[in-house]
């Protein structure tokens, strides 16, 4: 072959190929960058931390919005990309039991935990069958993930305790009160099958002295200034044992090293919440005139007066939740090249609710929201970290009219319950409601709470979930 | 130049052409099609279908769903892709008010309706200035699109109304109470300067009377059965000489052909609901024993007995929210190269939680999950429909527990409100509370309420919105 034909030849051959090569070669398109990415960062550590605000139902985040931001502000869960429903789901406690349409913190947390329905009061143990529920954290420290609990509750309560303890019932918080728990008098149930010398794995804070938990941050000192079970030593005493360090103070928690497994116990029992009603006031009963009680349509009724929240001295020597989180998260990420699960919970939006204080709530949906500010701050430097803040269940408080709907009639128009009267920073005045009981406590409410997320959570969260389905979404991203 | 060194040199032109153009030419990806199918249906006519569910908060879907679909079921809402929530806001009755934190019906219609904030009680008039707003309805029409209402309601309460008429206060209905509207000989206001012998544009009934709505739907005929302001005729007639056909009655909806605007008026007022509690009873008050109204803490109370809920007889005759609904679809979609706006309202949601009546919100639930039925398999037919589905405001009922939390205390607990126990069809019993008032009405609440949407929403509404943001969401929809 002439060597120009030669060459010639070999262009067309070269041209071929380079057309060929180039219509395969797709220029970079949307998806096929983001595949790019998703590829070049599945490598990454994967994280997941899950935010509960305990009660944090719509009224209690209307409630705390129009204080902290006013009515046209927007709180950082409100700018989250993503948000649904979660049904709360509980059960009879039997095999095969009907549903109870209202739930409390222990089922719920279980529900998060584990992905399984199960009876108000079990803490990861099965409605009826009593059998332990694997939870999440230990699943994933397992398959060697970190874990994490952090909560301005006790961390033998129900939300925390359920994602690293199992048992029958969630009062049996220390080994002293194992096998029965009283109050003034009251035999309030036990737990007599967890007991260690039944052959259980004991008591929850027992059970946490014992965990492989990597942090353990909140209240409850109480809990493990006793003695573990049939031994000589506190389960404070234990756990250092087990390896633990442990700590009782907001300075110690800045200056504690990741390293070793951390315990910190910062209160006997739940933390103090950050804001207080105006001189320690919670929601009040209005006052009947005497011809008002003769006949609700005469008279009036002389309603508590408005007030403001103000900070609760209480708190000053607290942690706050976000000092607690960004200790978690320092210590989880810590030389950690697999990725961690961490539980954090803003605990008294429900606890202050119960007690009927609008203002101490309010305080504790600010707490979780800085803890989400951190979380999200992690999130930037950590790009695989799914960021989901949900509530457990729904709560008393009511968003009500200060001027009622009724007011062009000539009658006292008013709440039977408890009601509280809180002038915003806005300057307007907020009512809130409480009254689903007549008791020393209100009750919860049964209605879907809001399940929110970050970018990461985009096309893995449908707009209604089950609550249980969360467990799911968040083993999936852990690719468990 | 010698022929084959020309040749040569022409090929690598070609060849460089060609990589070039193949470069250029993209590999079809998801978001190019995505493209193209938009490309292809922007030319379609575009709906707007926002279904309101009158006080239709989390709680009344919840207990709605328990009811209908079992705790474990799935309503069609839930089955929306995308949901978010929408925050209510309202104000003060003058120019730069404070916030007020509790809402109406007149008022969050109007923010749906316009885009604006106003305050409670106003129908698309300016707090403090009085000022007309033009609706989404009015723009609608104006540029070329069929326009509807359909409601539950009288099609002159405040949700409908607020989307085709002005008037400073909702309750001036008709015109026989336009300039003072009375209760039992107590002056609940007026709207004087809305008569139109003082230059307004008439009560209520007499606007919708005279505007250019395609699709009027619902109860209300007492108000339209009264004269004309300072006329002969009565506004029903006012409204047949202004081209409406006017019906009554289910059959003759059925029958009703396009092709002229259609106002059907099927009640005298709100139509008849669906369900109802058994022998029409309705949430009652807990009866403590002479102990126990000695001390809270003694005695015990007798709590309303269970109840299911069972069909109301005076819905017979009513044409369905579904009926209404299909009517209205058909009526605007024949002969239309442009597009709709309609508003389907399930009125009773919030008149009958007013009421304390439960199993009435739950029917009204159904009937809105029927519409909704009916407009998704509209969009089926006619893909550039955007379906919206909202709550104008929360309202009273909690859905508490039927065991208490606190049942090992040896202590009545009961609410101090209104309550019913109603057993499921999946044999649990399920309590419902209302306690705003003491008056025979209960309040509305201040949460922010759930907002649904079909695909043709996705991208277009972020996870909260304020309310008012709705009226633009669907305003660029319909490209105005």
């Amino acid at each position: 072959m002439d060597p120009i034909d030669m060459n010639y030849h070999r262009l067309i051959l070269i041209c071929i190929l380079l057309l060929s090569a180039t219509a395969q070669a797709q220029v970079p398109t949307e998806s096929s960058l983001e595949q790019a990415v998703a590829a070049a960062t599945d490598d990454l550590p994967h994280h997941v931390i899950l935010i509960i605000g305990d009660g944090m139902d719509e009224q209690q985040v209307t409630i705390a919005r129009n204080y902290l931001k006013g009515a046209n502000g927007r709180l950082v869960m409100d700018r989250l990309p993503l948000r649904a429903a979660s049904q709360i789901l509980t059960t009879e406690d039997k095999l095969n039991g009907r549903p109870v349409y209202v739930a409390d913190s222990a089922n719920t947390a279980t529900s998060m935990a584990t992905g399984v329905v199960t009876s108000r009061g079990r803490l990861s143990t099965t409605a009826g069958g009593d059998k332990d529920i694997p939870t999440i954290a230990e699943l994933a420290k397992a398959a060697g993930f970190k874990t994490g609990i952090v909560s301005t509750s006790s961390v033998t309560d129900a939300t925390p305790a359920a994602f690293a303890t199992h048992i029958s019932y969630r009062l049996c918080e220390n080994p002293d009160i194992v096998e029965q728990v009283e109050y003034k008098g009251i035999d309030l149930g036990g737990c007599p099958q967890d007991a260690r010398k039944n052959g259980g794995l004991g008591a929850v804070s027992e059970q946490l002295a014992n965990s492989n938990m990597d942090v353990i941050l909140g209240g409850g000192s109480k809990h493990f200034a006793v003695n573990a079970e049939g031994q000589d030593i506190s389960v404070l005493a234990l756990a250092q044992s087990n390896g633990f360090q442990t700590i009782d103070s907001a300075s110690a928690l800045e200056a504690s090293k990741p390293g070793q497994p951390l315990l910190g116990l910062f209160a006997e029992s739940t933390l103090p919440v950050r804001l207080r009603g105006e001189d320690g006031r919670q929601a009040e009963m209005p006052e009947p005139s005497l011809l008002n009680r003769v006949h609700e349509y005469l008279g009036d009724a002389e309603l508590p007066e408005v007030m403001i929240c103000e900070p609760n001295p209480d708190f000053a020597e607290m942690p706050t939740l976000k000092q607690m989180t960004d200790a978690a998260l320092a210590h989880l990420s810590a030389n950690n090249d697999k990725g961690f699960f961490l539980m954090i919970e803003s605990a008294s939006i429900d606890k202050q609710s119960h007690e009927r204080k609008p203002c101490g709530s309010i305080g504790e949906v600010e707490q979780l929201e800085e803890a989400l500010q951190s979380a999200l701050a992690f999130s930037r430097t950590h790009p695989k970290t799914l960021i989901l803040v949900t509530a457990d269940h729904s709560q008393a408080a009511q968003l009500i009219p200060y001027e009622s709907l009724f007011s062009a009639y000539p009658i006292p128009v008013y709440t039977p319950g408890y009601l509280a009267q809180i002038e915003t920073p806005e300057g307007s005045v907020m009512s809130v409601n409480y009254a689903t009981t007549n008791f020393m406590m209100e009750e919860h409410t049964g209605a879907a709470v809001p399940l929110y997320a970050n970018s990461q959570g985009q096309g893995k969260i449908p707009a209604f979930v089950q609550q249980p389905e969360i467990f799911k979404i968040m083993m999936d991203y852990l690719g468990l």
